[in-house]
C-alpha cells in the first residue's frame, strides 16, 4: 500500500464565496475526508478502530494557502503521516492544482482515544505500531509551511455570541468540527474578504460542545493576526484559532 | 445526447445530521448540481448562456423521501426536464440507492431570465426552442410526489431573525439559496428530528437577499405542516417553505 493517499476534488458552486473562491470550510472538509480515506484503506479508519473501542480526535489543523482554488477548478489533495510521537500523529496535506502545482499546504495532529476511558492511547504500541509503516520523512515529502502556531490571549474582546442549532451538529452530537471555521470566519467584517486574502487558518480543537451550548467568540489581533477564542457557556475554552489576512 | 442525466453522491461524514442522516441542504446542494450538469452538457449551463446574456433562476423545489441517505452510503441523482410552460421550466429529480431503489424524488421550477433587464425569457421559442429536444413526458419517466403547494399565511408568528455573514453569500453576493434551507431547519428543536422524520421540505424562492440583511423568520403550522416565511428589513418576503415532518 502506498503512504501517501490522493483525494480528488471539484470546487462546487454552492460551495465558494462572493470572491468565486471555495470557502475554507469547504476545504477543511475536503481535507479531513481524505485524512479519513487514507486511514481507512490501512486499517486505522473510524469503523475498524471503533471494533477496537479507539477512535481519532483531530487537534489542530493549519491551512496555508497562496491561491484558493476557484469555482469549477479541479484540484487534488495528497495526504500522508509526516511521524509518530507517542500520544499525537502529525499528518500533513498538499493541496494541488489539476497541473500538479500547489495551491498550498496543510498540516494537522492528531490523538488516539479510548472510547470508553476518553484517555490518549500510545500510538508506538497500540497495533504493534502499525501505523509507523506508512510515515514518510520530510527529507522525502515536504510540507514547506510553518508548524502550529502558539496563542497567548492577553485581552481578548468578546465580540460574538450563538446559539447552536441542529445544522450545527455531527453523528456524535457534537457540534461540527467543520461549523467552527464557519462561525469563526462569519466574524470577520465583509471588507477583510473584498480588500484581502485569507492566506492562513488554523484551529486548535480543545473540548467538545454540544447542541444547545451558546457559544461566545472572543477576538484578540496581534502583529497582523487575529486569534479567536471560543467559549461555551461554563467559560470552559472548546477551540481557538489563528487567521491571517494579506 | 441522452435525456436522463445521471448524478452520483456519497454520503460524507460532516455532511450528515445527529442521526447519521445527510443534512437535507446538502440533499439540496446535490440536486443544484445535478441541474446545473445536466444543462451544462447540452449547452443550457450558467457558463453558455451568460455569453447571451441568460440565466437560470431557480423559484420552486420540492423534495419528498421515504428515507434520507445514510452517512457512508452511495448514490444516485437522475434528473430530467418534465415540460417547458413557456416561462417555466419543470426539472425532476429521482433520488436512488446503490441498488436502484428511490430514496425519494423532487420537483423543480426554472425561470431563464435576461441578466440585464430580469425579465423572464420565453423558452419555447428562446433558441429555436432548443431545450423542448429534452423533454421527457410523465408517462415516460414519472416522478411520484405531490407537485408544489401552496401557501396560505394568516397569522405567522416571527420566531427568529438573524443577521447575515460571510459564509451565507455566493458568488452573485446573494445569500446562498442552499444556506435558507439551513437557516429554515434550524428553527426547529431538535425534538423533532429526533422523535419524527423530515419527509418533505419545499421552498420558494421570491426575491434576493443579501449580504448585511437581516431576515426574519415567521412560522405557522396547519394541517401537520410547517409553512415559513423568511422576510428582509424591509418587509419584503425572500422566501416560503413548507416543512413535513411525519
Amino acid at each position: 500500500m502506498e503512504k501517501i493517499d490522493r483525494y480528488p476534488f471539484f470546487v462546487e458552486p454552492f460551495h465558494v464565496d462572493f470572491n468565486g473562491r471555495m470557502f475554507m470550510s469547504v476545504l477543511g472538509n475536503h481535507l479531513l475526508n481524505a485524512a479519513g480515506n487514507h486511514s481507512q484503506r490501512r486499517g486505522w479508519g473510524i469503523g475498524a478502530l471503533n471494533e477496537h473501542q479507539h477512535t481519532w480526535v483531530l487537534s489542530r489543523l493549519s491551512i496555508e494557502l497562496e491561491e484558493m482554488p476557484y469555482q469549477y477548478e479541479h484540484g487534488e489533495i495528497q495526504t500522508w503521516v509526516e511521524n509518530v510521537i507517542r500520544l499525537f500523529t502529525n499528518r500533513n496535506f498538499a493541496i494541488l492544482r489539476a497541473d500538479g502545482t500547489p495551491y498550498g499546504y496543510a498540516r494537522s495532529t492528531w490523538a488516539m482515544i479510548d472510547v470508553e476511558t476518553r484517555k490518549p492511547c500510545d500510538l508506538l504500541t497500540l497495533y504493534d505500531g502499525d501505523i509507523l509503516r506508512y510515515v514518510v520523512p520530510e527529507e522525502e515529502c515536504s510540507c514547506p509551511i510553518a508548524g502550529h502556531g502558539k496563542f497567548r490571549f492577553k485581552a481578548p474582546k468578546l465580540v460574538r455570541t450563538i446559539e447552536t442549532h441542529y445544522s450545527d451538529v455531527d453523528i456524535n452530537g457534537h457540534i461540527n468540527s467543520i461549523k467552527y471555521i464557519e462561525h469563526i470566519l462569519d466574524l470577520f467584517p465583509i471588507e477583510r474578504f473584498r480588500e484581502q486574502r485569507l492566506k492562513r487558518f488554523e484551529i486548535a480543537y480543545k473540548t467538545e460542545s454540544y447542541l444547545g451550548d451558546c457559544l461566545s467568540f472572543f477576538v484578540e489581533e496581534a502583529d497582523g493576526e487575529t486569534d479567536v477564542e471560543v467559549r461555551k457557556d461554563s467559560g470552559e475554552v472548546v477551540c481557538q484559532a489563528k487567521v491571517q489576512f494579506v
